[in-house]
Formats: structure tokens, C-alpha cells, sequence
């Protein structure tokens, strides 16, 4: 374990976007802790171009070795996004989780390049006040627990943005116009969701203007008439739009624009943070909401009653693990494992409808479904099930209430 | 408890709709067990007059006091329907329980009437594939545990809706025109809602029809202007819109126009009964959705987090409870007694838009906010948060898993 | 699936014990069903011979072919004790669950006969009023879906003991005397315990006699000196016993062994039935109360403790699905995958004493060990663990408790 | 809330035991802060007469005034232990959580306290690697938000046990000789049990001495001859012992000395702390471990299963939040309620039998008992329950399991 005389880090793999505020971390990096950086950018489908990173780390000094662009989209997707909506997980009854799923695969990535180039520090640009913080470090720690971890914002000493503004001038770190006033809110974003939060959104009792909202329209621009389309599903996840089989990245960047144009997936939300205040969001996930209705969709049809019920009941202590930043822990692969493991023959095709915000499943088929029209149907002939069964069902069930009712009437005569 | 020897019942309670169905059963009461049948009607806001069935009894042959029409609306808002809203409480991570939650009320009733009249046995009309027969003589036994259920679906002999018509002429029971054909679906409706299966919808592969909706237009039909309004809280219960002070009942009933003018509450869905089969059901809940975003909406200013996370947890079980039959179980009381002590501060006034089927809620204020714009502000200056206690937070979070990391590094090196 | 007018079976394989109850069983199928029998006797270590089975079958007449004896020690103790285990799972806090763990693997294995010699039919003789009737036929069921069932005991219009005595009678089965009058209490058996119940131990306000106890001696007789041994553990199972490798059913007999000789294992118990009311029994799980113990112990030092905090929540409810008979479900597959998935490195060795009824657990060692002296020391010097850390933890745990208790002082203010 | 910039306690409320380690706290309060020092002594039944305390803060210049001295035994065991125990709660399987349990009150009465004398903080004597720092300190914050928390094992700069010894020479604090060497252990009594742990405990392969025990003698030297007595029990609470009724620290008091001379509740074990590494401590509670069983004892016969089974559940969240410190949160008060909700019957008689540290429960008697013979008797006659219900309770309980056997029979085929 890292002790409080442990030798200053010599060389540092920072996660880095090429905007201004990790842009100022690199450069304090280098100023204050003398070490050797390197820089790590992602592509998770946040839809900004990454070259211009290279070129600011260039221009701040990184050695082009140094510098690590990686499109991890189709990972995203493949081993984060869709193992998470097997599970039909959201927390606090309703945000889909955009945010937190990115954190484990960010950190698992500057971890492995930590390794490659033998750094001994990760450092990060998320907040002292955030949920993000946790997220990272649990999972460098887990991955590697004697990594030196950085968090500038809870180290350094700069009071207020005009601090960190003028140590940028000083630095030649370019600041855009925009940056200079104050931003209206702050936005994260990959190819599950924006959120915004911050600022004009700060008191939740004033409505979200219209402006925070980046990757959806509104439905009251959707257009008027519904977009009909079909979900391919193999063993939980998703695989075809229309009978096309797409990659999981292709697919949900396909779905995010369907999301897109019809609205939906807007969600305005006080939520409870881990590290213990409430906060206020607002997120866009057209791809994901979509997703979550189509995967409940063919699971209707081809999972088992206590299999789902199950899942239920799983799924909110999975939300809190995914949220809290626990998605390296023993206890969310033993849930994932239970989960994956019902998905075996989730397979089918689902119908959706979007309309101005609304996201609606019509239809439901699969060679695997366990929706036997003879068991329902009111007509007799198919002899499928007794009703007198149901007699001695509900005889049974009710026994303890009897006598449990028997003794509350004794005890109170 | 009841014997195989038990003697004949002489006087029946029945739950009466004054429709065709239970008319018939009225009539195989009197003719197969010989039994003075009482009547007894609730409106639970089904949404039809019951002065016809007072008519349609008395021609039977019922005698004025044995014929119970009650009023039951207040009742069931209050005392079943807003004592689960308090739970946001969904089985199957969808449905709002709307027929579920208005069984206990009628088995309840019977039970009362039962009592007075010196009944020895209740008969409902739900037929022996359903859930409905579960949770009706759930009900009754653990209200009544000795007393005689007649369910004559799961009794009598005949074999076809065929035979049932015969017998209904044969009784002189008039017979609308719309039934001797094959009704194309049937529907159960309350004040909280109204549901549709069967026929129609048997093949979950095709879209339900526009036809089988009743409560509430299509959200293509609504206005293209958003409807916005308040809605306000006392301890986990509405209690006013726009500021106007509404009876439990009142409030649904004016959440429900509210609901049905904008299309909101439609629902698609196959799910698993508790008899054991899958079905699929359209429902219809206008007012119960608003309600349940709403409720959420108060919640998440005013509801602490941990209480807010067991709640989620406990949600799940208390659905399948409900569902299932045992709202008259000590474990369906002893989850409502967690969670109403959860709602002494959730009070407060929430802004709902309605817009084509969507409901926003776009503003929270409470005089009980556990929301504090000090904490997450971007802002510097008040000190209400130190950022170095995220340190020591997040490095005993991580502890644990540092320790497994060195060791399965170990194990595996 | 069956309907009411399904052809009379034509081949049964009945669990057979070659006792008396079964033998009437026999002879019932034969004269009652006219069907052709095939036995089944399991050798599942409950301490009886089985040769006479085979001869007693013989007599009534079932031909050799069809006279199937199995040894299912060690799939028993593989396959579905060792599992089960791995779960620290107890039913209402107390009861090992040693009789409705051996139902699954007797409902398979007749399954397995009845594919193999073409019946149509099995049958078991469990009572009407228990839960191993729910057991054997859930198995039976979720195996073979269309399997004809038969259970004597709800069938047959035997009204008395004297009635199948007589019976049994003119069917010449041998009675031996003590069955002739009523036996005192009646039992279960198999490698993991010994049931009694009934009779004798039908009031729980009264003390079990002594002599229902089979599988132990009582601590007051066992030794004045303690016995301590070894265990070892690989992956969650117990492999060895003071160094010597076992197969599983030669680890829990000589487990039973050292129980027995100790004293330990009972267990007087009023339990809740899955069928609806209370039964009294006396459990004796030697072997399995040492092994629960172990596991515990050895977990103890190698399972992280989100791992095992997961794990005791989802043991309870693993130990309702196995009581009530759904060890072929999904969702206790799920819960399996998920524990199964906890144990891959509780590996290690546990030291254990036995004396007079009391297990303790006296030291644990493991190559896995995740017990770091270093970080709970009271001594100084290694700086393992940074004092500071647990302020900022306490801090952050704490912040939401602390802006509850402001709201809730300035509402009540 | 406490910002990094606020003014020195003036005045602080000490939790003082009157040994070494809490009178060097003092002393280091008043030469460090330069602070007021009330100090607060509690008689929780750990068995030390308090009086020298009084003297020992009197002869450090406490004012007599600034010296409270409360018994708070019955408060103790009325209304933190038996809230507790009418949960069954254990943590890790195991732990009574004896240590636990007690932290919540000296809290509180540590801040009732302070707002009597006007104190601004709270000291108390837990070091930084334990989790009795979080208990203490999450019920302080709880009860007062802005109160200054003082932690000095966390503060100090004393590097070792001898510097600490060095202070306390300085400042003519007497060190009794046996403190003098290292202590081979560490102790924390109150009335519900004794803990030991470090030192001689540290390595969990070697056995605890026999001279760790304080609370219980060995089962090896308990008497020969069992002792057999009654406990009552009125709404989950045990009322009286033999039939003499006794206050609640009363009755603990007679179990404690009855578990004690019978090797009753001893408990070696390794747990994980809230705050990330594994311990091993030995516990003592002889009365709790009685009273657990017992309090089991008369629920399996007036509890109803389905509460019986939710408070399963509930118990392990429960013992999570008691063990993690979270008493004074939402959250306990919510489990709380659901389960007092649950005992309002659980009153009656349970025979209880001790030998050798073995607690047998050998009888259980109530008015309110729900266990009915006539339901379980293999007799006839009663014809309380009909054997035909279960055949209608499996198959339906069936259903879905054939369904699914059939359809995967089907993607197999």
C-alpha cells in the first residue's frame, strides 16, 4: 500500500480529453510534480475528433510515444454497455447509468498503459465533489493496488477558475472565448448518454432549458408520424436494427440516432451522489432508453417467471455497484454471473415504435418463447390446464393466512 | 377449516357487475345451490352506473336488502391505491399493479357484508386461469378463514360460451347483442386504471389495436401543446393540482383527464401470473403514471438516500406481493409499515408536463429539501465540503480491493 | 401438458425403499393401475442395506430387468450437498435442509429410468401434507414436462393405518411386528441427516425423548476430551481431513463419524411448510454442521467481504428455493452461478474442535489468505493504512446523516 | 457543516473510562486544545466499578460539575439490544454484534451532553483503524450536524506506545505496572458481551488462549449436569426468567451468569470491518446467545412464515447497517419498524436447556401459537386439511417449470 512517504511518482498516465481543464492538469503535471506524462485519450463515442489532442500534447511537450489515442467504442459497447443492460438496471428507479459505466473501462485502459510504459501514476480531471473520483481510483486500485493515483482537483491549490485561468495563461495553454465567462453547465458525454449538470440547472426547481439538451431534439420537434423498426436479439443482446446484424457500437450508434430524431430519452433528475450530497442532471440516452425497452421486450416472452423476478430483485443492488463505482468487485461478477447466466436463451425479435418522446414495444416473437397461446386463451378443447388445479393452489397458499387469521380473531374475541 | 362434508352454503355474497357474466352465475347460485344470493356492486370508478344493476338483481329475484351498491371510491384511493404509490412500486419493471390493487378492496367488502347479513359463503366471477380468483380468496380467507368460496368457473359444468348463452336464455337473462358474438377482447377497469386481454391480443407478435384503448386517446391524437400543472404532497400522498385542494378520489379522477387528454399511460405487455402462465395485457393507467413519476419526483428532494435505497430494494417484493394476492399478509403489512416511515418529510409541490404521452417532471420544491446548493455547487467560498475527505473515502472504499488485487496478482503470478 | 382424460399409465418407476410403505405402493400400482412397475432404490448413505430391496421386489413379482439399485453416494454429496454448501445456506435461520436437498437427485434419477425403460409414469410415496411430495414433483415436472404422476397418498381411498395394514394383509406383504402398532415418530434419512417427526414430537411444548435421536450420540455422552483435526478446502469444497484426501461421500462419512461421537448436530425445530402450516421436527446433521462450520472458517479469511456480504443476502433466499422444492430452476441456477463464481480461491485449511455438541473453529490458513496482519495491527511502523483516510470516510458517510438531521431539526424547530 | 477554518472547541465532551489510554486523551485535550473537558463515563454492565473514574477526572482538575457519571444499563438492553434481537440479526453469519450495539448510545448521551453544558465537541478514545471511530461519529453527526468531532488516535503525533507512556509520565498520569509491557490483548465489555483481539489473537492459524476469555468459563469446565429454566417473552422481548419477571438489564444480567457457568457464547472469529480489512477477535455473550435462540424459539411457533421469511431478508441488511455504525439512519429506523411490526404476537414460554456451552431449546408454549397439530397429525379423522389441494398446489406451482422443460427440450432437440 502507498504510504504518506511514498517517492513522488516519475511518470504519469493522465486521462486526457484535450480540453482546457485537463490541458491545465498536464501542465501542472509537469510543473509541479516534474514528472514525465502521458497522455491517454478515448474515444467513447463522445463524438468530439481526437486529433486535435495530439496536436495540444504535442505542443505541451508530450513525446509522441507518449501519446495514446484509442477508439474504445466497440469495447465500450461490447463489455460494458451491453453486459449492464442485461440486467435491466437503473438506479434510483430511473438514470440508465450513462456516466458510471465509462469510468471502469477508462481506468482499465490507463491502467494496461501504465503497465506498457511503466508508469507509476494515473491521474484523472474529475472533481473532489463527484461520483467520478470514486470511479476511477476503485477501479486503478483494483486493477492495480499500488498504483500512485493523482487527483489535481483535490490537491491543488488554485481558489477559483480565475486562478486556474491565469496559471494557463501563464502556461500558453490556449483558452477559448467561451471558456473565459463562466460555462452555463457541464456536460459528459460518450456513446451512451450526455449529461449535463451544473450551473443553470442548479436549482431543481426551475425547469431545464431547452438549450442544456445535446443529442436529442425535443419531442415537440419529433416528427409526426412514428418510426417503426425491429431489434435482432441474441442471448441478451442486441444484434440486428431491421435485420441487419451491426456491430454492438454500429448498433447503438444507429439506435442513438433513431433516439435522436424522435426524442426520446430525455430525463431530468435529483439524485443521491455516493459521495453524500443530492445533485441534479440532466441526461440524454436515446439509445439506451430504447435498448432497455426492448431488451424488457423479448425477455417477456423468453425468460422464465422466477428467472426475472430474480433479476429484479438483483438488478437494484446492481445499479448501487455500477453507480458507486464497483464494477472491478467480487460482488458485481457474482451478480453479472447470475444475470448472464439467464440471458442463455433471450433470443428473438422485437418491434419498437418511437413517437415524440415515446419508445413503445408492439410486437414480441422468438423461436425460444414461453408464451403458450393454449395456457391463456379463454376457449376450451386444448385441455392445457385444469382449472380445479387452481382450487387446491389457492387452498394451500392461503392456509397460513386461515390459521393466522383464526388466531388474530381468538386472540382478540 | 373447511371439510370435504361441509354442508351446502345457504346465503352468498357475490361480487356483482350487473353484466351478463355474473348474472348468469347469480342464477346458477339460486338454481345449483339453492342458495339467497346477496348482491353486492362497488364503484371503484370503473366508469359505469350501477343504478342497472339494483335493477337487474331485483328482476332476479334478489330482495331490496339483499342488494349492496357502494360507493367505494375514497376507499380505494386512500386506503389501497396511495399506500402502494408510496412504494413506486411496478412488478416486472413495468406494471402499475392497477387491477391487482382493487381485489383486496372487493374481498374486503364481501367479507363486511358477509358479516352482517350472516352470510356463509362469497362467489366471484374470475375465471380459473387468472390471477384475479387468488387474489380474491386470498382476501376472504384471511379476513374470514372459515368461510365458504364459491367459484364457479373452476365448478360448473358447461362446456362452451355456447352453453353459458343457453343458459342465460334458458334463464331469461337478457343477453346484449354484442355478446352472443365473440367479444373481440375483455376489460377490467377502476379508477386506477383499465386493462384489456385476450382475443385480439392473444398473439404478442402483433400490435395491440387502437380500438381496445378506453381510457386514454393515442398520443398521436393529443394536443401539440404540453398540458403543465403542480401537483402537491403531504407525507408521500398527493393532496392538490394547481394548488386546489383534492379528495384521494378527486385527485385520481382529475389526474386521470389530465392523463387521457395527452395520451400517457398506455402500456404493452406480456407478463408472468402467478398461476403460472404468461399472458399479455394492454393497460391503461393515465393518472396512476403521473402519480408515480410525481411521487418520485417529491421523493427525491425530500427522501433521504438511504431510505430511498431500501425502498427500491423492498419495491420489488412488495410488487410480487400485490400481485400476488397478499395484501392481507404480515408481510405485506410489515413492508408498508418501512415504507410509509419513510414518508413523515416527503411533502412539497412538484411541476408535471404532459406532452403526447410523455410526463416530464420539470420542477421540485419542498420546505423538508434535503437538497443543498451549497454542497454541490462548482462555486468556491462557503466550505460546506472539504475535497480531501473524498481522499480518505475512497482509499478505505478501496482497501478491500487492493487487498484482493495483490492477492490474486499473487496467485497468479 | 397432462389433461384430465390422459390414457392410465402403463409403466411406473416408483421410488422404491423396500419398507412397508412403499411395498403397499407396489402392490397398489399393480392391482389398482394394472401397470407394470419398475423399481428404484438409491443408495443416498441413509444406513440400510439394500440387497433386501431387490429381494422384496423380486417377490412381488417385478422382473430383475426391471429392479433398478443405485448408489448415489457420491453424485449426492458432488453434486448437490457440496453446492449447497457452498452457499452457507439455512433454512428459518436454523435447519440445514438435509431432506430437501436429497429429493432433486431421486426425482432425476427416476427420470433418467423412466427414459431409459420407456414409462410414462413415476411415483413416489410422499404424503399429502408434506413438502417432499412438492419436491419429488417439481423435479419430476421440470424434467420430463409431460411425465404422468402418480402419489398414492392424495389418491388412494385408504381412510385409516388399519385400512393399509389390512391391505397389506391380503396381499401377503410381510408386516414385521413393530409396525403393527404405530410407530412412534417417523423418519428420514440420507448421508447429510436423520429427520423425525410425528407422534412423539407432535406437541413442541414437550421435550424430544432421547431415543428418536439416530444419528448421534447425546453431547452428555459423548467424551470428556475434546477431538481436533484438520479440514481442507479447494474452491469451496472440503477435500481432506488432516491431510488425507477424501471423495466427497467419504469426507461426509467420516464427518457423520466424528459428529456423531461428539455429540453433534441436533437440532428441535418448528418450521414453516412450504403447503402452509407448522411441523416439529428433530434434525441430526452431524457431518453437515461440522462442514457449515469449516466453510464458514475458511471463507472467513479468503472471500472479500462485498463477496460475502453478497452471499448472505442471497442465502436466504437460496435456502426458500431449495425447501420448497425448486433445485431445477432457473433461478436457483442463477443464484448458483453467482456463489459458485464467489469461491474460486477459497482454498486453504481449517482447524476444528469438536467437543460435547460444540463446533469451534480454532485456526484457519490459507495460500489465498486475504487476512493482512500488517493492517489491523496495533503497532506502528509499517505504514500499511493511513489514520487520516478513515476521517474523510467517516466525513463522507456521514454527510448525508448530517444534512438530515439539519433538515429534520429545522422542521422541528 | 465544518470548514477547514473553524474556530477551536472550546468545550468537549470526553468519553472517559477512567483508564490509561482515555486520561492521556484527556490530558492532551486540555494541554493541546487548551479546552474545557467534561468527561462522560457510562455503566454499560462492563463490569468496572466507575467510581475511581470519578476520582481520576477529579485528580486531573475535572470540575465536579464537568463529571457525569450515568448507568445506562436498562436504557442499554431496552431499547438498543432487544430492538436488536427481536431481529435475529447476526453479522457474517455470526458476530451478535455486541460491540456494535453499544456505540449508538454513548453517542447519544455524549450529545445530550453537550447541549447540556454547551459543549461545541465531542471526543472519543477509538483508534483510526477500527470501526467503533465510525460508530461513534456517524451518531454524533446524525444527532448534531455541526458538532466538532475530535478523534485523537487519528491527531496526534505520538509515534508509539512509549511516547505515549512518556505523556502520560510527564503529565503524573499513573500507569498501573500490567501497563507498563504491552497488554497480549485488547478488550471491549458492555453488558451484551466482551471482545478481545490483537496481539496474541493476531495470527488466525494459532488457537485463542484460554486466558483471553473474561465472560464465560471453558465448556470444558462447565458442570456435568445441564441447566434446564423457562424465559417469557411478550411482544419479542424476553420478560422474565423461571417465571419471575425482571426489567430488561436484569434479565440479561441473569442469562449472562447462566451462559457463563455453562461455557455458554463463545465466538472466535475473522471478520471484515467496515472500514476494509479483515480482524480476528474473540467474543463472549453468553446472555445474548441464549437469548437469540430463544427469542428463535418462541417465534417458530407464533410468527407466520411469511414474516418470518421477509425478516430472513431484512436481517442481513440489518446487521450491516448495526455493524457499519448506521443506527441513527433513515434506513435502520425503516427496518426497524417493519420488523416491530412483526412482533406484536411473538409472546410466550420457551424451555431452554445449557450444557457445555450447548443451548438447546427443548420447549416452546403461547396463547398465541399458530402451530395446529390437527394440520400436521399423520392421523385422520380431523379432516382440517385436504390431501387433493396439494396435487392442485404443485401443478401450478409446476407450470411455468414444464413450460420451460419443454421448450428447452425443444432448442435442444
Amino acid at each position: 500500500m502507498t504510504s504518506s512517504a511514498v517517492p513522488a511518482p516519475k511518470k504519469v498516465v493522465l486521462a486526457y480529453s484535450g480540453g482546457l481543464d485537463t490541458s491545465i492538469i498536464l501542465k501542472w503535471l509537469q510543473t509541479e510534480y516534474n514528472a514525465e506524462v502521458i497522455t491517454f485519450t478515448a474515444d467513447l463515442g463522445q463524438g468530439e475528433e481526437l486529433a486535435p489532442a495530439r496536436e495540444k500534447a504535442l505542443k505541451m511537450g508530450i513525446k509522441p510515444e507518449n501519446i495514446f489515442i484509442d477508439d474504445l467504442r466497440e469495447e465500450f459497447v461490447r463489455d460494458f454497455v451491453f453486459p449492464m443492460f442485461r440486467a435491466n438496471t437503473v438506479y434510483e428507479g430511473q438514470y440508465l447509468l450513462g456516466t458510471s459505466i465509462a469510468r471502469p473501462l477508462i481506468a482499465k485502459r490507463q491502467i494496461e498503459i501504465a503497465r506498457m510504459v511503466g508508469a507509476d501514476a494515473v491521474c484523472h480531471g474529475a472533481t473532489g465533489k463527484g461520483n467520478d473520483q470514486v470511479r476511477f481510483e476503485l477501479g486503478y486500485y483494483a486493477l492495480e493496488p499500488d498504483i500512485h493515483v493523482i487527483a489535481p482537483w483535490r490537491e491543488w491549490e488554485f481558489k477559483s477558475r480565475e486562478a486556474l485561468l491565469d496559471f494557463a495563461e501563464k502556461h500558453q495553454i490556449p483558452i477559448s472565448k467561451d471558456k473565459r465567462g463562466e460555462a452555463p453547465f457541464s456536460v459528459d458525454a460518450n456513446l451512451l448518454h450526455s449529461s449535463s449538470e451544473g450551473k443553470v440547472l442548479e436549482d431543481p426547481a426551475v425547469e431545464a432549458p431547452e438549450f442544456v439538451h445535446q443529442r436529442t431534439i425535443s419531442p415537440e420537434d419529433a416528427p409526426d408520424t412514428p418510426t417503426v423498426f425491429t431489434m435482432g436479439f441474441e442471448k441478451g443482446d442486441a444484434v440486428s436494427i431491421d435485420g441487419v446484424a451491426l456491430s454492438p457500437a454500429e448498433l447503438l450508434t444507429k439506435l442513438n440516432q433513431l433516439g435522436h430524431d424522435n426524442g426520446v430519452g430525455r430525463l431530468d433528475l435529483v439524485e443521491n451522489r455516493f459521495v453524500g450530497m443530492k445533485s441534479r442532471g440532466v441526461y440524454e440516452t436515446p439509445g439506451g432508453t430504447i435498448l432497455l425497452a426492448a431488451h424488457r421486450g423479448i425477455e417477456s416472452i423468453t425468460l422464465d417467471r422466477g428467472a426475472m423476478h430474480l433479476k429484479d430483485e438483483l438488478a437494484v443492488k446492481y445499479a448501487h455497484l455500477i453507480y458507486n463505482g464497483f464494477w472491478f468487485s467480487p460482488e458485481r461478477e457474482m451478480l453479472q454471473a447470475a444475470i448472464d447466466h439467464s440471458q442463455a436463451k433471450v433470443s428473438g425479435t422485437v418491434r419498437v415504435k418511437l413517437y415524440k418522446g415515446n419508445v413503445s414495444i408492439i410486437g414480441r416473437e422468438s423461436p425460444n418463447s414461453l408464451y403458450d397461446q393454449d395456457l391463456v386463451t379463454f376457449e376450451e378443447g386444448v385441455q392445457a390446464y385444469d382449472h380445479r388445479d387452481a382450487a387446491g393452489f389457492i387452498k394451500l397458499n392461503a392456509l397460513r393466512l386461515r390459521v393466522l387469521g383464526k388466531r388474530d380473531a381468538r386472540d382478540n374475541g
